[in-house]
């Protein structure tokens, strides 16, 4: 008996500091759900009481964890770290649904965990119809929840995975990775000035949009899911709400575009590195990528008689929707042809800058790839030849190589055996690649008839949606994070 | 102007034996023309006298380029070596086109060289129609393409690839590979007792085919394109001519298997290693993912109301039609239902084992891979742990290792660049990634409506077929040694 009570007790001792960790985390999201909890009272909705519940539910659980962990340290070893990354984006993506069950869309368990793991994932993938005409408090919920994400993920871009070494970010490996004395660790600099960074640009835009003439709450909504590059919309129709105020559509490419560059050097530009942005190999990358693309699909689509400017606008709007993994459409481009509908299904897994809030693949592991497939082909010609192999600067060590070789054929993986899961349950191939690979690569829209950019993810099966979700919370994980927990070898350490 | 003799003699002295080299093989493809002549002959079909026409152009070429290299000597350097064997598809592929133009079915160029393209690399799609009305000869002569395309694959996986050091094909460098002091190694006996082996397996399939009940020339033609892993049919209904005759379907899976497994390892076992075949561990692999995709697909079929015996035969020969890249349909699968279809679509990349005759992936690429991906999983755990790399009791480089990761990205690359293409003409999605997909790992159907196993490559338009011969190409010759030649360093050299 006593050996038990203190097996429990150690397993206790190492399970405390990550319910920790967790508990401080929804401490900010009750917070959080206050601000659409204030604005339903002031307009005197009933959904009011379906916020009220939900902080009470959450704050209950934050203290709970609190004072069953009063004596733990906010310490984490490396191993829990995986586990703490985790968890917190599994519960807090639940904990956030609450709302949505309760209050007034009445949505089934299903469809509200699939709405805000679509939410906090930043991915945008919607279940919901009649946008339109839900309440202000759940609209700006919707945003907000993105707009939680959003921060969640530069921090963990930033902070964690280099420090995990998941798939080659150790390249991004700087002094605020550093974890190796306390939990919370030097990075109070750095943490402080990308939240101010992410909550300026997120003032500009709201002042912008709603200068262009938005509704202050769609100012406000859609300001924070286009920095978080999360995508939900204020309408059915998305972006395509303001199809004919191409302005809109402008300042929207340019603060998707501003979520999906790497936040650290906007802090670097702040600290008097005038160039910084300009001479990263990653955002050099980024915007030659969009050039071409752009230059291509909008002479494309002029060819097939758009109007010049109308083409330029459209394309630009949703190639950089897709490409930053936002997931507005401000069209239904999967009618531009055969060569966009193809084109928009490749730009789906390219993803924007790591320490971004965008997902996918991201630039800097298409261009490391693109560097060994080069000195693969030299190496062919002349057995014997050294070809140098640095990005922005650094050396691409044979740890970063491996990382990025195995992130890319993991991330293919899971979209193939995602795929594969939705064909079981009846989805077409296009419908279930395209939602594979839109949920993995937390974009938003896919293709076909039933999700594609006009459509909506209600009509799936139950199954099917828990498929996504899953698939949405690996793809923000960086993939690895998950899988390493899924290995007997994590468990047994 | 003495300068300007000297260069081009120089450059006539590089390109002489490759040309020396070139004309013996189309010798070769001579002699092969001559045997459907003189069935023609036989027959009195007004056929013959096209085949004549292409026996003295063909032979025409072989007697110029004998006589303009008569002082070459048979001696290429490694670099020679990337030339010699893309020209020597190109070039095979297209003359093997000229009995096709100038005869009975009177194809287009484009069709012509389509048809003969996709039979010397063993793919299998084809663009006639009313096969089963063609002169014997035309049968023959299309057997016999595929048949010579798949002595020549072997030949390649085992005496050039490997010594190119082509896509971590290097694991399969035998004393075989070793070109370092002649053009003309020390294989002469593993290349005698590879053809030996190679016709001996034909003999045995046409005499099962024939006493199974097909006609004689039906028996020929099969088992030629069964042991070239290549699926041309002599029906428009491929294989599904005998869907009434399981035992000619199990026949088929059989020798497609045989065809589809390391030739070397044939040989060993007739060299008294009789465990040879069972402990190689592609052969395991290859096995297993059968095994696992048979049942599973079955299963699916059984639920789905097919009666079991039915089921099973039709699965099973159709799943190893694909895997083994051979590409004969005994039924409609793409109507098998959704998970089907997307199965079909993966087992198209999968491939047999190398140093066989068909084409894809092959399995020793995924297995390298998937040790790759778990030892990156260990690493993460255990950041200083030393996990062994061994495959088939050999260490894995990091040579070998870098070679499978540049194959595994170009081959998709590949298929997603021909993809792109596809749609521009107007290829829908479906089509076009499975067209791509079919025709860089030289399997034959797509899937869809047009290319599909019931389908057909006729109704594409003619620019799309161009492509999709570059892609059976490029995938034939494993796609480095085409893509080595398009830089400009191999030129420079």
């Amino acid at each position: 008996m006593a050996s038990l009570w203190q097996e429990l007790q150690e397993k206790w001792r190492n399970w405390a500091p990550i319910l920790k960790v967790l508990s401080v985390l929804w401490l900010v999201l009750a917070v959080f759900m206050a601000v659409p909890w204030v604005v339903l009272i002031l307009e005197e909705e009933p959904d009011a009481q379906a916020f009220a519940t939900s902080i009470g539910i959450v704050l209950g659980a934050v203290v709970v964890s609190w004072l069953a962990t009063l004596r733990a340290e906010f310490y984490l070893k490396p191993g829990q770290m995986f586990l703490v990354t985790t968890l917190s984006w599994v519960s807090i993506s639940t904990l956030a649904s609450l709302p949505l069950v309760l209050g007034a869309p009445q949505l089934s368990f299903t469809n509200a965990v699939f709405e805000s793991v679509s939410a906090i994932t930043t991915t945008g993938s919607t279940i919901l119809q009649d946008i339109d005409v839900l309440s202000d408090g759940l609209k700006l919920w919707r945003g907000m929840m993105q707009w939680l994400g959003g921060i969640g993920i530069i921090v963990m871009g930033i902070a964690i995975l280099p420090f995990l070494k998941v798939g080659g970010m150790r390249l991004f490996h700087t002094e605020s990775s550093d974890w190796s004395d306390k939990v919370m660790p030097r990075t109070g600099g750095i943490a402080k000035a990308t939240l101010s960074i992410y909550v300026g640009f997120t003032l500009v835009a709201m002042l912008a949009y709603w200068l262009g003439g938005m509704l202050p709450l769609d100012a406000v909504v859609h300001a924070m899911t286009s920095l978080a590059t999360g995508g939900f919309a204020n309408s059915d129709a998305s972006f395509g709400a303001y199809a004919e105020q191409p302005h809109l559509l402008w300042l929207g490419s340019l603060f998707m575009l501003m979520g999906a560059m790497p936040f650290v050097l906007y802090i670097r530009f702040l600290r008097g590195s005038r160039l910084a942005l300009w001479r990263d190999q990653q955002v050099q990358g980024l915007l030659a990528l969009l050039l071409v693309v752009i230059v291509l699909l909008s002479g494309w689509r002029m060819w097939l008689g758009t109007p010049p400017f109308e083409a330029l606008t459209h394309v630009t709007f949703n190639v950089i929707s897709i490409v930053t993994t936002t997931g507005y459409a401000s069209d239904d481009y999967s009618t531009w042809g055969a060569l966009a509908f193809v084109a928009f299904f490749y730009l789906t897994f390219v993803g924007g800058c790591s320490g971004s809030t965008s997902g996918g693949m991201k630039i800097f592991r298409f261009q490391i790839a693109s560097i060994l497939l080069r000195n693969q082909l030299r190496y062919l010609i002349h057995v014997n030849g050294v070809f140098t192999t640095r990005y922005n600067g650094q050396p691409i060590t044979d740890d970063i190589t491996r990382g990025v070789v195995a992130f890319s054929f993991f991330f293919f993986l899971t979209i193939a055996g995602l795929a594969l899961g939705l064909a079981m349950m009846g989805l077409d191939m296009t419908t279930a690649l395209s939602g594979a690979a839109t949920a993995v690569a937390n974009v938003g829209p896919g293709l076909g008839d039933t999700i594609g950019p006009a459509g909506n993810f209600a009509p799936l099966p139950d199954a099917a949606k828990w498929l996504l979700c899953v698939g949405m919370l690996m793809g923000r994980l960086e993939i690895l994070t998950v899988l390493v927990l899924l290995t007997p070898m994590f468990w047994r350490r």
